[in-house]
């Protein structure tokens, strides 16, 4: 069986290793999210670099078959580096969601949402337009939405939510998209209000497009026993434990402290 | 004259610097914000005092006469074990920040706002009930608040500002307070805001009440030559730079990068 290593800022990880288990549930899973130093979006490259290196040898140090970033910002900006130190497959999420909005698109006119350092770094624009170089992109930081999921306000009814997720939006759809990518663990559950404001345009989850790659490269595991899933965090686990069922779609019982 | 040292989880504390320096001009100071870990206030008292006693290790490596503890979330969990380990006073917000709004309130009906781990931790419930023991305290978490105030949203007329801070103060301004401590460095940026949801509620900054107590230790400093200070950063120098001079009022021409 495989075993997966997947790492995370945070919680929000869990919703792409939700994804990948829905592939893969026969596969073993170890998942670290760097929770003492979350959030990754409003750090700088090098620093992100940094920590996603250590959160890979962590996981590494335990033996994994593929090494999964599923932060956006951290798969924006430190894949290089990750795959010159590791020797196994590192997958980002931003090449997979960038694939899967362009061949969404009819019109190629594509919108980004993500943190500042995912938007900064161009890595979607980058992806966007090698994979359909005549495509436009419309990207677009949006720095308020995680700590609005965070928080628990999410549903599209409500005039905050509507409010925030409506200013950010604007130019995206005063731009003509016909499909968004969602480069945010935490946007999926504001996917409501965001279609709300973006009435006939399709939203891509990165977590979708991912799990499906992973899918291919391990077909054994798409059936037959369930796998084994050991969850790490770099602050208290009893945070974590507190909302990782909500976001993996399952009960996480334990957890276990490290200092990477 | 007095070498203060003083270290917050980003560029908040920078206010608390800049009250400080209205008190001893000419004291020197050594700033460091934990720009790479940023925020605090979602994070356990456990991580939060291991960075906190990293961070005062740093500054007290440079020789300092005082450590000020600029983060509300730093001073509500971590002053005991930086107390304990340092040679030098350590001043924290919370205490000048609850003495100040006891001294204010007539009624005795107080709030607090602050960070979630600020809140969590009791510290200033706690030191208002101390200076005095008949008061009712209503403190709430408004975890939204700084994401706004860092996104630069924080004009009273805004329909977001508006709506975050109604949600967060309506308890509060139904437990009819006359005082409210704004428990959060970034909290001053929306003064005008909270001023606006809470009529006749005075409001009372922690950066100004600790600057007093400052003052009193180093009445020597009070005049006469302008201070040097140095300012470090976890993360990289660019972005602190980029908004340093807006929270302490004057030009920050540069930072040093650390690793602690």
């Amino acid at each position: 069986m495989a075993r997966i290593g997947i790492f995370d800022s945070g919680v929000g990880g869990l919703t792409v290793q939700r994804a990948i288990l829905q592939a893969v549930p026969a596969a073993d899973t170890l998942y670290l999210g760097d929770t003492a130093r979350v959030p990754y979006g409003t750090k700088s490259a090098e620093t992100v670099t940094a920590y996603s290196l250590r959160n890979a040898r962590l996981l590494a140090s335990h033996g994994i078959d593929l090494l999964v970033v599923a932060c956006n910002t951290a798969s924006a900006v430190a894949l290089p580096a990750l795959r010159a130190e590791l020797s196994v497959p590192v997958l980002g999420v931003v090449e997979p969601g960038a694939r899967a909005a362009v061949m969404t698109s009819r019109s190629g006119r594509i919108g980004v949402i993500g943190t500042q350092g995912t938007i900064a770094s161009g890595a979607y624009q980058e992806a966007i337009r090698a994979a359909r170089p005549d495509a436009t992109v419309f990207a677009r930081a949006c720095p308020l939405l995680v700590p609005l999921a965070e928080e628990g306000w999410t549903d599209p009814a409500d005039e905050v939510v509507r409010a925030v997720v409506r200013r950010y939006l604007a130019p995206v759809r005063e731009a003509g998209v016909d499909t968004l990518v969602l480069g945010c663990t935490h946007y999926p559950l504001l996917a409501e209000a965001i279609a709300a404001e973006l009435p006939g345009v399709v939203l891509v989850d990165s977590a979708r497009a991912i799990a499906a790659e992973v899918g291919e490269r391990f077909p054994a595991d798409a059936a037959g026993r369930e796998g084994a899933h050991r969850f790490f965090v770099t602050d208290t686990p009893a945070r974590f434990l507190a909302v990782a069922g909500r976001f993996l779609g399952r009960a996480v019982d334990a957890a276990e402290h490290v200092d990477v």
